[in-house]
């Protein structure tokens, strides 16, 4: 049991659409990660996604519209649900859910 | 699907030491409380449960040691762990996990 702060977390990365795990809760792991530019359109069968937002700007595109998320704004992808991450500056950003959904998963 | 901006969700309610749901995500609650003063000491069985401090300071005492949360700073507290929260002055956070652990159980 330590406590964990975010932004130190954050300073210790800098490659982007890479989770890191910073802790794990109820099953659920917390993990950081940074963004710019466009991942690709995906879905997640079996989780939802949280995304909670540090810094910069994280715009979600989903098949019937956009959502903008900045700094202190929050929003779950449903699982199944079709999205496309996208940053046109660098975004840093927190992800909730059961497992690693992008390509890396250490621990920081 | 909406986004939910976190400062504006706690602009919502004044009341201190009750849990607002403001989202579900893979069956966990995503919630918000004020604090201030001290609550009692107890523990949850059958959940950890996670706290990230929006703004003023949480102290999370326990017994084998006090943590002090700042803004930014998270913390999880494990299933059966005893734990007392204390703030000098209010504090604001978001809680995440299976139920919702205080009196109140609104959403906002």
């Amino acid at each position: 049991m330590k406590k964990i702060n975010i932004a130190e977390k954050l300073s210790l990365f800098d490659d982007h659409w890479r989770q890191k795990v910073i802790a794990k809760s109820n099953g659920q792991l917390i993990k950081l990660a940074k963004g710019i530019g466009e991942l690709t359109w995906h879905k997640h069968d079996d989780e939802d996604e949280m995304f909670i937002i540090h810094s910069g700007r994280l715009v979600i595109q989903l098949r019937d519209g956009n959502v903008e998320l900045n700094p202190g704004d929050m929003f779950v992808v449903p699982r199944g649900v079709e999205h496309c991450p996208v940053a046109e500056e660098e975004v840093a950003f927190m992800i909730i859910g059961p497992s690693v959904t992008s390509a890396q998963s250490d621990w920081i």
